[in-house]
């Protein structure tokens, strides 16, 4: 395969055709639905609604914007936490959610929304497009670094047509019930990820390791993902539930339950390390486990106590995930999880089926089932491995500079854990060495010069 | 004219005469609207009000606190792309904002709120209030890193002072209408910034040229500036919307122009670019143009495709400004325009009262028009280029140390492309340098000794 | 006292343990309110209530989002500003927070939501709930960097206890009126936090004193904190007034007194300086002081001139609390205050219990007074100075590597100004020093040789 990451004229046009489709698109087929519409005051009239208040924009207004929040800020700034690839991670999440969420609206608009050859467009379908990119910005997670952005625009729109089937066949056909997403968002999600992971598996990817840590402040602006995901989580499973009782209890289940998992992800994490310390990804990840878990129950009568066990449950396993399952995935099933999406949307999610289809057997008729998430995958394989998307070579990888203009500056470069050691016994004031190499190849693992352990890179001369 | 940038004394005695004044000014005029006020039983009584929900709180606040949000969190970290400027950027829009939002409530109330001697205060007038000052936040981007504090203070005075007579011609006089301000907030905003930087012309800025770039995360704080606005645009744009379809529309149309204006600023990003990189400027600011072009037409008739249309061409105009108007200004024009303001609010804030023309004309009698933005900025022009205000020497820009108090600690300086270049095609390890040096003014562009790509200066070291 | 931070077992063992019990008290203690319970349409026909916007939800949930926001990415953020704890702050700040809540909802639901045997829940719990934790986490910034997760939990456990007495005395037997929990909240938590770390006096702390300053992007964060906090304080002392104008004027209120804090703040920090620099700890906290000292009268018909007063005194008092007051309690009163807790909560919140007394006594006879925070926190004491805690030694306090693993990196530390400045007269480009010590404990204050300002420390290597 050619690693051109080029993106000069093939993204441009990219987007372009992309945009002008979805302008044409919504001409044909997009209008305002009646509570949106100058024509509300008719509505209001024959069906003798007394007060604008009841006008949907009222109900569900507050809850979108969180969901919107979570979208764009929560999931772009969790996946900042690689040292160079803040910029993609923030970035790319924005363009294929702000693409993702015009395709969406058509696509849940045939499905859901169609009336009279029209689109109706309202409050409700930004909550369900939301909710659809969400997906696609949880399979975002498991490529994250190793995908250009036209793959990623062709990823979001197969994803989000895949999700909308698979919603229909689920909601509508088999007539399951998931307010808050366990298995139409997240399972889905997950899997779609790994799927594509798997498809673009890099034998060489340990070429561009160094760049798959993260460094101090990266995991600190990761951080700011977590929080607006965790606070806004509520919002997320209880946005398009019934009015009432419904939707209000949709929120304190998701709160208990994200609490919960905040506890067990800390115990777990503190378990596993040898000293007994906690790991910055497992409480960047695990500790929203809770969410996705309760994310189908959430709307139902699954009690407050109820709600603490599926968080206490989706930390621990989401915890252990990551620190057993990834490593595995990555060496035996050739699937490589930038993000560990599996561990936090994959686990979760399918926990979150289950206890959705146990809930409404105690108490109604429902039921759950079926994930078709595979069908028509393979349609989309063929395509992301055309050689003309821009992808990364394996080790320039997890690299902004390859996509963006990076200010210039000097950066400094992971040094393996023994190598610092091993320097750091001796107290002789030491000289720092200063690396200038052409490319990021070239770096060398171990400075020549003996007293040293630090290596600065100018971080433009990677690639140019 | 005297760079004595000491703030000591000055700024205090502003700070307090400005306050000082407002609890005077509020004391004599401000009172609560009685749908705050402890008689608010006795209004739903005569109005026959059923319901605490019709009280005007409910409508509005969750608008009011999304666009509180944009206007300080928004705003500021938008302005902390500069590398050594992040404190005063978010510290300076706090402080202007929240003296700003204080002589709004005076200004607006006397013209729009005023009952029987009183301002009557509502979560309506904060809106408004918060409106306007978001107008000086935009005034601020063209300032940034070359205005001091109190210079900052008294052009909020002037600009919230005529911001209230402009909206008053165009709204009351004229009868316009500008629901998310793209002309009275954007427009106005721009030009009088333009103005205020026209006015305060630096022949030598480029002594500073090394800090008017970003670093790898101040691109990235910036960035939760940008998305903060961008998801909370459409609260902008519908928080001041009569309730029901009105606010509901205006909302949706933005959601959708916004998701248009990040694709084709990619593109065109894109397509500027020798390499096809895609700039962080770019990303941070035009993204946004959406939300200002389509906000005088948000809450007409405009439908779904028409908002759509509408953030398609803003993304691309404010791109190619920033690309090739902004240089032009600045070398022809002399206006030095720090963060482009007049490509993310001029040139789109000018397209959304056309488009709001366009649209009203074709569906109401409604007309826009007349935009007497320069009256009285002649008065300021005077006031602000006097002495004694702390502005900072030509070479002291962009410097947070000038007003701050910074903590010590070792910072890289920027280095030319082409020095970076020349020694990073050399192999050989290099030998880091430090320059410490007494003053910012003495920073020597090139290292003298030989293999050296590294330049290290103690920060605190620069002014003192 | 045995200096052994290793978490290893103990803290798994306590989350497990809490986290375990909390199940087990909601299976036996909570249930749904009705209002978030089935069976709201029942309620809805007795109660002859027509619409479902009636149901507390949509009263309280906007304003319930805007709380969590402040207790998990507000304070969370506010204490980043430690240059190498910023993982701990948002991290052990995020667990205190997320059991504090559970055992809040079992507290206060003893105390004020109990009926027929149990505790109702709906969206004012989870309010309430996170009222009470935001005083938790009032006290941890004044023993932030010196006590370990498990100690926190501990203290959390007792704080949350002690509030829900105090609280009950107050508001129930005493019957005064704290809406935004001036008293409540602010000065208990205050006072409880300096009461613990008083316990926990260390005499030796200047041995870390390094890492008690910020760097410059450490602070950027911790605006994130701040901004977060200021503009949704409107709705921490909203919240949870009576519907309608109480609410209403709650918000108004806030948002004035905040607004003039700003000013003042500006102010009072300029007029310290000797140079009339600004200091970011006061804009980062005591901005914020306006909010806490309108809490009690924030829903009283303080006028709005009246809230403007509040705010101007606060950021002053505040600001010289900083400034004068600290260093005072920490030498004379062996009072180690990391965040200045006593300045941005302790004295605006005994400010904000006068002027609500003050305001009542003017609109009706409602009363305030008696503090009991002291009641019982003897029993603490022994309990936290227990030695199996994991608490860090003198000079590995502020040191997020003894609980977290770190990433590998190169760091700076903080240099003495006098000694940056000697050196800085000599214009000599000076060779940087890379101090490679195998301990934190063995960090030599000055680098022996001669031309070096620059000190680098392999961060990891400070802890093993």
């Amino acid at each position: 395969m050619a690693w051109n990451t080029n993106l000069r004229g093939r993204l441009p046009i990219t987007c372009l055709i992309l945009q002008v489709t979805m302008v044409v698109l919504f001409g044909v087929f997009v209008r305002y639905d009646i509570q949106a519409d100058a024509h509300w005051w008719l509505e209001k009239k024959r069906k003798n609604i007394s007060s604008d208040v009841e006008n949907e924009f009222y109900y569900r207004y507050p809850s979108f914007e969180d969901v919107h929040a979570m979208v764009f800020v929560g999931f772009g700034f969790l996946m900042t936490f690689l040292q160079r690839y803040g910029f993609s991670a923030v970035g790319f999440n924005f363009l294929l959610a702000a693409f993702g969420i015009q395709w969406a609206l058509l696509m849940q608009g045939w499905f859901h929304f169609f009336e009279e050859g029209h689109i109706l467009l309202s409050v409700e379908n930004l909550i369900q497009a939301d909710f659809c990119v969400a997906s696609t910005c949880v399979a975002f997670g498991a490529v994250l670094g190793k995908i250009s952005p036209m793959q990623l625009l062709i990823m979001t729109f197969f994803q989000v047509t895949l999700f909308t089937v698979n919603e229909f066949i689920l909601l509508n056909l088999i007539e399951a019930k998931d307010a808050g997403g366990s298995m139409t968002i997240h399972t889905f999600g997950a899997y779609f990820g790994l799927t594509v992971t798997w498809i673009l598996y890099r034998k060489n990817l340990e070429q561009s390791k160094q760049r798959q840590s993260s460094v101090y402040h990266s995991d600190l602006f990761a951080m700011i993902g977590t929080l607006f995901l965790w606070i806004y989580w509520p919002s997320f499973n209880s946005a398009s539930s019934f009015h009432g009782d419904t939707q209000h209890r949709a929120a304190l289940n998701t709160y208990l339950s994200l609490a919960a998992s905040v506890l067990t992800t800390v115990a777990v994490s503190s378990v596993i390390h040898k000293k007994g310390k906690l790991d910055m990804v497992h409480i960047q990840n695990a500790t929203l486990a809770g969410g996705v878990g309760v994310g189908t129950a959430a709307e139902m009568m699954l009690t407050p106590y109820g709600a603490l066990i599926v968080g206490f449950f989706c930390g621990i396993l989401s915890t252990l995930g990551f620190a057993y399952l990834s490593p595995f995935l990555e060496s035996r099933l050739r699937i490589q999880d930038t993000c560990g999406i599996h561990n936090l949307h994959g686990i979760p999610g399918i926990i979150g089926g289950i206890v959705g289809a146990v809930t409404a057997a105690y108490s109604s008729p429902d039921c759950e089932g079926g994930f078709p998430g595979g069908i028509g995958k393979r349609g989309s394989r063929f395509i992301l491995k055309l050689p003309f998307w821009g992808q990364a070579s394996d080790e320039n990888c997890f690299e902004d500079a390859i996509y963006w203009e990076v200010p210039e500056e000097v950066n400094t470069v992971y040094i393996p854990e023994d190598l610092a050691h091993k320097h750091s016994t001796s107290l002789v004031p030491a000289i720092p060495l200063v690396l200038s190499t052409p490319s990021a190849s070239i770096v060398p693992p171990v400075p020549p010069t003996p007293p040293a352990s630090l290596a600065t890179v100018t971080s433009s001369s990677l690639v140019h």
